[in-house]
């Protein structure tokens, strides 16, 4: 599996270093909110979503650099859902990647516009041309990217997650809330390679399959570690979910049938890769990956 | 003043009715942030900006429905704006053109998701064939969107609204911080228009330069408003800035001062109308009841 690590802090790399020159620093009191957005976006993470986004388009042959800005997007839209969703309105968390949240460094209000401004400038970057030289493609990565993080998906998601009926979903309601929360999110990434890429439908769709499964394969495993992990290991609290009472995949099978549910849905995601054939080999150790990830 | 009182009122109904259109309720938990947008996007105003629009597509011979959708997109972050910065964290106001503010008539963390659900449609819809047949189009259009709501424009000018240096700012502080937080957006309308019609570089900045000075000219009036007005005329309390201890253009410049500066700005912005001779009246009789306007 070294050759996967490799990609990814390969990806992660590039990635951040993209997002540190697309944020470029402003002088004045307007520099507070590009400094918090700088805070929320540069401070690590897996950057799993760009390399699917990376790794799915060099199925269709294009070369990372030129699927880079739209990693790069893409990962300004899951920082800014980050930074708003620790705020104390939403699951008023403190720390994040073991570090002080953006509204614990700065203070809320710079935190809800340091979310706002990295979420506009998501689109800000699709839509130049440095993005991809057809406007066509680019306003198609755009309606792609609006839809998986609007109300009919990832805020729709995170709606579900803050409502009274989230205590008492049953499995069926906590798989919809991931599939909005989290999944589609991860779908848009594999989507976003596939549209760079100019895929065919079939494989556009099967692109999509592929990362449903492997979202919903990645939140189960979060459960997972939630219940069973340790502070230091997830870089913020333990044990949160069940705290706050909501319900979850290990609530709902145990610890051993959401292991078994992580399984089969990741088998089920590697399926999904078969048209590929091995150019996607990359793609299937990644999802290995997510099953057996600690942090 | 009827012509332009009369199309006013076509352009704000025709939004509004696009906007519920495009805001079409979801069923289930979800549909609880939708309600909220709705009720921040459908609570009437007087849709300046949807009109400005409108209007400048026209002196490009851009019929009202097909500049509608572009406006409605417009509407929708402004309408997010004005739900963010009236947060607690921000502006903490209750009230907002007569009724309680969407995080009072939800609650906040609904308000916060709400603002980004309608920030993202915004994209979605300028992102759809609908909205131009030419991706190009569609796409400067969300350029420009993107960089006048962003760190650079509308969320950088909030960013120096809330910003320690604020109280103190001088007269060209004041201007700078308008120019971010009110004036871009109402730049990017006139813009949008110019950008529907193809317009050629000389009558896009000339549009553009005209909507700069009509955004400062309504700041301006802004401040006058709120040191002389009642909360039963403003829909909201007065004296806030004051109580705040803000810099105001009324606070540089006396009452008697921020008029003149106003009608001065009122028409400069109309000079830049110039190259569009008579076709441009309405654009101009819009600058003088910004200038008139009570609320």
């Amino acid at each position: 599996m070294s050759r996967l690590t490799d990609a990814l802090a390969e990806t992660a790399e590039a990635t951040t270093r993209l997002l540190d020159e697309l944020l470029a620093p402003l002088e004045g009191p307007v520099g507070r909110v590009v400094e918090a957005m700088r805070y929320g976006a540069l401070g690590g993470g897996k950057r799993l979503r760009p390399f699917l986004v990376v790794e799915s388009a060099a199925l269709f042959d294009v070369p990372a650099e030129r699927a880079l800005r739209s990693a790069a997007a893409l990962e300004m839209v899951h920082c800014y859902s980050l930074i708003h969703d620790d705020l104390p309105a939403m699951d008023d968390s403190d720390l994040r990647r073991g570090r002080p949240t953006v509204h614990k460094a700065f203070d809320e209000a710079t935190a809800i516009l340091a979310g706002d401004g990295l979420l506009t400038e998501a689109f800000a970057v699709l839509a130049d041309q440095a993005s991809h030289r057809d406007p066509a493609i680019r306003v198609a990565l755009i309606a792609a990217l609006a839809g998986a993080a609007g109300a009919a998906g990832m805020v729709g998601g995170q709606m579900i997650d803050l409502s009274p009926e989230r205590a008492n979903l049953d499995l069926e309601g906590i798989t919809q809330l991931q599939r909005l929360k989290t999944g589609a999110l991860i779908a848009f990434a594999c989507e976003a390679g596939a549209i760079l890429g100019q895929a065919k439908p079939a494989e556009r769709a099967a692109l999509i399959d592929y990362a449903r499964e492997l979202g919903l394969a990645f939140q189960i495993v979060d459960d997972l570690l939630d219940a069973t992990g340790s502070a230091a290991e997830l870089g913020k609290p333990a044990g949160q979910d069940a705290a706050l009472g909501k319900a979850t995949f290990v609530g709902q099978l145990g610890i051993d049938g959401a292991r078994r549910k992580a399984e089969e849905t990741i088998k089920l995601a590697c399926s999904r890769l078969d048209l590929f054939a091995e150019k996607a080999d990359l793609l299937r150790e990644t999802a290995v990956f997510v099953l057996e990830r600690r942090s």
